[in-house]
């Protein structure tokens, strides 16, 4: 295994060979992976959800996004768990080439995660990555993901700022409202907001926000024309500005929680012999009377 | 808490109020749970899955099952976790009536479980509450579910049996087949199967059966009109004929061995001090260079 001096190395000289090696290696649970990740000492790297829609545009202004810190000389990484964007591996050729720039930039990590629908869920994997990434000498970690469901509400637990971007024809987003986007967006984000009904979507969204929050937690809404580089240095400074609120410190503490508890019972989990717990149980599940609760007990404080 | 010999009493008896109250009792994980849990002597009462989208007719086709079941003397318990299902809590008024036999009926046990959409998943619960059931009396468990999704395919492993309902007019059946109802089932029921397209219906799914699985694992497709209590007779065959294959066999180890390392890693998280713990995360996480997997070593084989 390389030292996170090895690793650090690279990314400041732009390569990134060491950094994916780790990676890969830690999601493989190499021999040493716990050790090392124990040794990591992270910084508080700022870490930004994008979430929304396919075809909001996420990844026009996850681009501006890019553009804009790394002109201000920072080391961005990007991990990417939408299927549909050009930053995922999936995507189609064209966005690809698109993109090719920034997958060449020395001071751009992009990374595209395939755990989605995965027993265990899209967390799985992921504190650890950004634990790494924390480590290693980036000064922002964006995380891209689709939609809403389980995996982006706690997504929205790891990072300290979410961005959701709407669009303005978004039809269903009464629907996204109601089924939990308002919970997680710390900044609401209307893109391609020189459409004709950009104003009034923004309305209804603000209106839906006093509905559902009260007066007293209005949600920041950014209009954005991706395509135009429009509205993103509004969109960086109300980043900077929703940093380590008080929401993100809440939710941050249950992931960790939950995360502590999956670490320990892991670590307990790998004290045990796999192989030979699972031909026990081949045997004992035929068995009259099998109790699946009795049978575990015999391996408790093993 | 009661004793099983009291609960079985009351289950000959057709009374389930000790039943229901240790069900919550094991829900609510109170004190004396797991030793509980450990003293069931399960036997093996056959538990049928039965899936498919909204509007299908699987309550009606799963009644049609209950009176044949109870005709022959047997005692069912149903699992109803489809919030649409008249077997469900959240029903609509009309059906709860229609329903109303079975509620009264000492041979048969109904509960609707709420899980859907925690944390944890479907699951989390389902393995004691079946092992309970198979425990005091019943002869036949069956679970209903909506739909298809990672609840469903773990509702498969639990089953003996899974049967996915299907109607002629069910215009997303081929999504349906791409996401996973094809791996799950192991019988085809197409119902309301009087109506026009019912013949074409039953083709195309043979034929998509063949393309995906190929000749030799063809899954039987029986034909029924629940509302007319057409083609019961098949089902109930082709369920008994389905019982124990190897496949389900293949399916239950894995759900038995992760379910056997949470009740393992679940007993590991009771030997701990939660409230300590989480207070020492909230302090330390503020901390420079905080790193959860450094955290979580200080409670290795505490």
């Amino acid at each position: 295994m390389h030292t996170i001096k090895d690793i650090s190395q690279g990314v400041v000289n732009g390569d990134f060979l060491l950094l994916a090696k780790s990676i890969s290696w830690i999601e493989n649970r190499e021999v040493g992976a716990d050790e090392f990740l124990e040794s990591l000492q992270p910084n508080l790297v700022p870490i930004i959800g994008v979430t929304g829609p396919p075809g909001a545009g996420k990844s026009t202004l996850i681009s501006c996004l890019i553009e804009h810190w790394v002109k201000e000389g920072k080391r961005v990484a990007i991990l990417s768990v939408d299927p549909s964007s050009p930053f995922h591996k999936g995507a189609i050729l064209g966005d690809r080439i698109r993109m090719k720039d920034w997958y060449m930039n020395p001071n751009v990590f992009i990374r595209s995660l395939a755990t989605r629908g995965h027993l265990g869920g899209l967390m799985n994997g992921m504190i650890e990555l950004t634990t790494l990434l924390q480590s290693v000498g980036f000064d922002i970690i964006l995380i891209e993901t689709v939609g809403v469901g389980q995996s982006e509400v706690e997504i929205a637990g790891l990072a300290d700022t979410t961005v959701v971007v709407l669009v303005p024809e978004a039809g269903d987003e009464v629907q996204m409202m109601k089924s939990g986007l308002m919970e997680i967006a710390q900044i609401f984000v209307v893109n391609k907001s020189d459409r004709p009904d950009a104003e009034a979507f923004t309305n209804h969204l603000l209106h839906m926000m006093r509905e559902c929050m009260g007066d007293a937690h209005i949600i920041p809404v950014v209009k954005t024309i991706a395509t135009q580089q429009a509205g993103i240095i509004e969109l960086v400074a109300a980043i900077a500005a929703q940093q380590s609120n008080g929401l993100s410190t809440i939710r941050k503490k249950q992931l960790l929680i939950s995360k502590l508890y999956q670490i320990i019972a892991a670590h307990q989990m790998r004290s045990l012999n796999g192989p030979m717990i699972e031909a026990e149980l081949a045997t004992a599940m035929q068995k009259k009377h099998f109790n699946i609760f009795k049978f575990a007990n015999k391996f408790f404080n093993v």
